[in-house]
């Protein structure tokens, strides 16, 4: 599975008073992209979770600040996925405005029923993120 | 029942590059002012969703802006029912800075089940909206 | 001029517990299709704020909620503009998933210096916002 | 400088349709935690904005959750300065329900000008920074 990209305009409730892009829509984005990496793969997210009961709940969350994102800015967010265990997934983030490095990032999640509690990736849905070596 | 009153501090995230709160940030400090008058009126708004399966659904909201409110101002939002009947509740709201009226708001809910299909207000929490006349 | 249309893909950041969108969230998207209505219309929002120091400062927002937008759902955004003053403009706008109509909405803008004071629209950009008669 | 502690109480806005908070909104309530930080070291980070022309711009921001925050839930946020150097600031943070751990983070600020140019913290701040050994 290649990275997938995806574009989001910087809206303009997304700045703060700096006149950038407040920090924590960067993870905002890295969802937009992750959602973006499913439907590519070959399902819905929202399908995932609504049929399978299966959640990609966040467990650890990070972002690398290189050069700030302005609205109307167009990002480009490069995604994929990095690692992959029974009960967990890891993605990471490129995002770019033009050729020009914005942000890094990554999240690693655990499958989750409704509940919150951990479950094994659903067999249906285990093609869509192959077991890394 | 008379008027609630709740203090939010404005947060950076709330602002834009305008230099004020981005105008659907005053939506969520409304939000904040329910859940408080509701409290004050006697029950948490979290225990009628969780014990009752009932849900006040925005049908309606609006919000005039006269003077903007600003990063790490504190902003006092005066909250009261103007409205019940059996199915629906209308909230206004008045948000000043120290003396300085900054906006005004208005919001219409429907009672509703989980499923978002509009219901008669439970009776236990009825007494908590008396009827207007 | 005529209508202009935005799709936005709704985020899983837009939910709320009640499993939709989170009421706020349409004036985002409001705000989104004004950027694209502008765009449209034949300037860019962003140069407009940097190059003639003009804001469109919102004075009144409403939004009537139909029916609520889920996460993944594509939701269309019809903009127009529905009156021009010398230093006022106002837009309506109308949310649909598909067919069905979702949200309407309207703001209403001062034209504003960087400072907030209102000040009349700058002469280059008259030609964009058509008086109505 | 001893850690200085703040509490938010959960906002609808706050959660997502998993029925618990949205991951990003854990950095915005540590900047909360970071401004009451600055407060309670004896300035107004906003005074710092306005009065010397630093900003403390955010590079890195990472979120460990341990235990998912819910709406009304009353968060206590735990913040201590971890780092200190001429141009940078890190921050750490412990996030609580009751004594119960939901999340810990930790953010690295570079001390800009107002264009984000990197400068040295302002010299009348400096010892709100006390630096480390």
């Amino acid at each position: 599975m290649p990275a997938v990209e995806s574009t989001v305009q910087v809206r303009y409730a997304e700045t703060d008073q700096m006149g950038v892009v407040y920090y924590a829509n960067y993870l905002v984005w890295m969802e937009v992209a992750r959602v973006a990496y499913c439907r590519e793969a070959g399902f819905e997210y929202s399908d995932m979770e609504r049929e399978s009961g299966a959640y990609l709940a966040v467990t650890e969350a990070r972002c690398s600040y290189r050069s700030p994102a302005r609205f109307n800015d167009k990002v480009r967010i490069v995604c994929r996925v990095t690692e992959v265990r029974s009960r967990t997934v890891r993605f990471a983030y490129e995002m770019r405005r033009g050729g020009e490095l914005l942000a890094t990032g990554e999240t690693l999640h655990a499958v989750t029923n409704a509940q919150g509690k951990m479950i094994r990736m659903p067999e249906r849905y285990r093609k869509f993120f192959p077991l890394s070596r």
